[in-house]
């Protein structure tokens, strides 16, 4: 095959690609929030069937950002009705109150990852 | 106080709770795929933070009633921004394709329920 076919070819697969992930609703886009209490700040993301290995988080000072990947569906299943997304998603999530630099600590149960960032400025309770 | 003030406190506490579940965009609604193999048919769902015991799971014969819960935000925490809906959910999804009484074997992974069903009609491809 000459270039301008291989070219052509190119353009088509990724044409098609792209179109196929408009029919699925766009890539994987996971529900976030935030929750607060005196001392800490704890963000909430569902990842159902997210790889583990595959989450990783960066701060940089104002904001959290989380990425990921979800797996496609096996090649030996064919698909009847889709709702879930798959694919490789990012999320950048702005600190509503500032935290301490770094102070990040994560969990990931049953599909949702929290994160725990200790507040700049904390409130205790009085007993 | 006397009845009929009890029965419009009722009502009031009933319009307010109605109202939360609105501005929380209703309740949890899991996604939800049908796979198919040869032999089996599929249903992945995404429940992320729901405990394992409080799903349950009903086929019909036509249909497969899912049914289960997400605990609200914890007491001790104060919500800042909120995407991840709780609450109780049902979902009924049809079967496809027939399959075969009661062959359902459900598997709970990384908050992603899968529910594998025997075909009626099985294709074994050829080598």
């Amino acid at each position: 095959m000459d270039k301008p076919v291989l070219a052509r070819l190119q353009k088509v697969m990724q044409l098609r690609e792209e179109v196929e992930t408009l029919a699925s609703g766009g890539p994987f886009a996971p529900d976030a929030d935030w929750l607060s209490s005196g001392t800490h700040l704890t963000l909430m993301v569902d990842v159902p069937g997210c790889a583990p290995e595959s989450l990783a988080l960066e701060d940089d000072g104002e904001a959290v950002t989380l990425s990921g990947e979800r797996g496609a569906v096996p090649e030996d299943q064919e698909s009847l009705h889709r709702e879930r997304r798959t694919g490789r998603f990012s999320r950048r999530l702005s600190f509503p109150e500032p935290v301490v630099a770094q102070s990040g600590e994560a969990s990931l149960v049953s599909g949702v990852l929290s994160v725990r960032f200790e507040k700049v400025n904390k409130t205790i309770e009085a007993e």
